[in-house]
């Protein structure tokens, strides 16, 4: 039950690009001073303009394919490499652990230069914009100036819209993924619970909990709700129906069961799947990184930069991608047809590609043929 | 924060139906001595033929509608009285509190006769069925053997339909709404993060609180995610947009913002709606009731009674009328779809009212003209 991580130094598997001194943040402060972790494939041509950025969603690292240095999977492993529909024969991918995350990036864990201490709850607030800037100085630290595309999917959907809105110019294409142009009131009212349910465990002590000690029961709450959201109900019916424990489940299910009394702890597998998916995010997300990260995705709207579709006039795209899943509750098919709408009024040549995938907002880390053929048919042709 | 209310003791305004002593419950267990709360609106006539028993959802007392003795809006209000769909002029309606709650029924919150003091958690495991078969002897204490109908939302829907299975010829007629023969997966996730977020707050002490110091904070998230699901998302949408706090949620939010760190408190209208609602929640409802009435909802199947179709056919009604709302994602349409078809292949003549309202699964309680209509015209038709 380690639930608040100390960020672990250096950790040689990722690169990190420093943030401009100071970083000035959307609404308002600054960091004295900041790093971007980050991971690439293939290689970056002499003119520095086959690079794509990936953005990552709430809780994934820089790690979205293995890399000689880390063998382990990526979150989005058969979409990166030779062949595939990010093709590292043709392109560089750079993927950046978000700012304000705790995976090698400076956030809420991090250690506040002026106190040795980590931030905590003292770091200043930060914003989608923030991440989308954070992420292009990534790939200027490489003398990235313009990247062939931005991509992401989630969080990254609306860092990618934000890109657009912040650094125009930057990108000549964009693939924004089950992402949105503003939270609506639906998924704001969920994520309000998820991070109530955090700061309410009394471990979380307003924000100054010992590092290894923070709101795991709390966490525990936040990431199954999340996990109940990523799919469809659909789904749920489909995979669990109404049985019993299962052993993939059952461990979990059990240690679970032994913090209640008898006969007040899980019972139908659909509970020992939370309690695992659970278990392994609260070993590995810092509770305060997430509440950043979480309340950054509440207040993004692309309607604080101006009408959207000048926005997106002045972005300097090329073309857009704009991909959504019929199934998706938390991030609705009506968000993706909007932002495609806005793009193509601006006069952006958009693809609009609503997929009938039943995994819901989920469905790009599972339903991959789908998305790696929308994906790889839009790269060919630009 | 009054989170655990000690149970009024003798409330005036309803009147209490003993249960048979002792009452054997259905997953074991029986309870040595219990009441059933219930109000009545109406005449019963000389043949007692003409009562409709009404069972309620999770939450609701059985304050339905409005009455002599108790002049406050009930929760069923422009549904029950004269020229009303369930009409005074015709029937005698009964509603009941569920056993396993806390206003006036037995229930986790009642005396213990053996020891003097609050059950808890050492209350038996109840079930829809111990709803069902209380209910029904709440009836039979006014002499009623037989019901005109049995009527039910949410919880109620699923009770009727176990009442369908334990009480045969109990009930000529039987309207289900927005219920289900058996929870869904989804469902079941969702409730089981809401039981774990009481669960978890350290003050539900393992189920034994002192009354009035219980679980809040958890209570309160618990509502809150059952507010969430209960509506639509769509209907999120036109409510709230993505408007800040309204002066209805305002004071709500202010007092909710005080228990955090600056920043982290609501900042959206939606938030504060939530927290009105989880406010009055908490207020009345015992969480160890909340518990066990959602467990024992998790734990319905109507198959656990053998197959649905012949348990219907020897259930002794006459005619069914099932309705369901397509916006309803906790209990999914397809969920009433089902039910209704065993009801009809059980060779009872069953009407299935799939309804357009917006609302989602609290539709019942808002869009009242779609109900009303339907269930005059069912009601009319007996």
């Amino acid at each position: 039950m380690n639930a608040a991580v100390q960020p672990s130094g250096m950790d040689e598997t990722v690169a990190y690009a420093p943030l401009p001194r100071p970083f000035k943040l959307w609404r308002g402060g600054e960091l004295p001073s900041g790093v971007i972790a980050y991971e690439t494939w293939g290689r970056l041509n002499a003119e520095r303009s086959n690079a794509i950025l990936l953005f990552t969603g709430l809780s994934p690292s820089s790690h979205a394919a293995s890399t000689p240095l880390n063998r382990e999977e990526g979150w989005w492993e058969r979409m990166i490499g030779p062949g595939f529909a990010l093709d590292t024969d043709r392109f560089f991918v750079m993927c950046v652990n978000s700012l304000g995350s705790c995976f090698g990036s400076t956030g809420p864990a991090s250690i506040d230069p002026s106190t040795g201490r980590p931030w905590q709850i003292d770091f200043p607030e930060i914003s989608v914009e923030d991440v989308a800037r954070a992420g292009y100085e990534a790939a200027r630290s490489l003398g990235i100036e313009q990247l062939h595309a931005v991509v992401g999917p989630s969080l990254g959907g609306m860092v990618v819209l934000a890109f657009a809105a912040c650094v125009p110019g930057g990108a000549r294409h964009l693939i924004s993924i089950s992402g949105s142009g503003a939270a609506s009131a639906f998924a704001i009212a969920l994520r309000s619970v998820q991070r109530e349910a955090v700061m309410t465990d009394k471990a979380w002590q307003q924000g100054r909990y010992e590092p290894g000690h923070g709101p795991s029961g709390g966490m525990r709450i936040a990431r199954k709700l999340g996990t109940i959201t990523y799919r469809g109900a659909a789904e749920w019916r489909e995979r669990f129906a109404r049985g019993g424990l299962t052993p993939r489940g059952e461990r979990a299910a059990r240690e679970a069961a032994s913090r209640y009394p008898a006969g007040f702890g899980p019972r139908f597998a659909v509970e020992g799947y939370l309690e695992a998916q659970a278990e392994r995010f609260v070993r590995v997300f810092d509770p305060n990184c997430y509440l950043y990260l979480s309340r950054a995705m509440d207040c993004f709207d692309i309607a604080s930069h101006g009408d959207p579709v000048g926005v997106f006039r002045r972005s300097g795209l090329t073309s857009a991608l704009v991909i959504g899943v019929e199934t998706d509750f938390l991030f609705a098919i009506d968000e993706q047809a909007l932002a495609a709408r806005q793009l193509e009024q601006a006069g952006i040549p958009t693809r609009f590609a609503p997929l009938p995938s039943i995994e819901g907002h989920d469905a790009f880390l599972v339903d991959l043929p789908r998305f790696d053929a929308e994906i790889r048919t839009f790269l060919t042709s630009t």
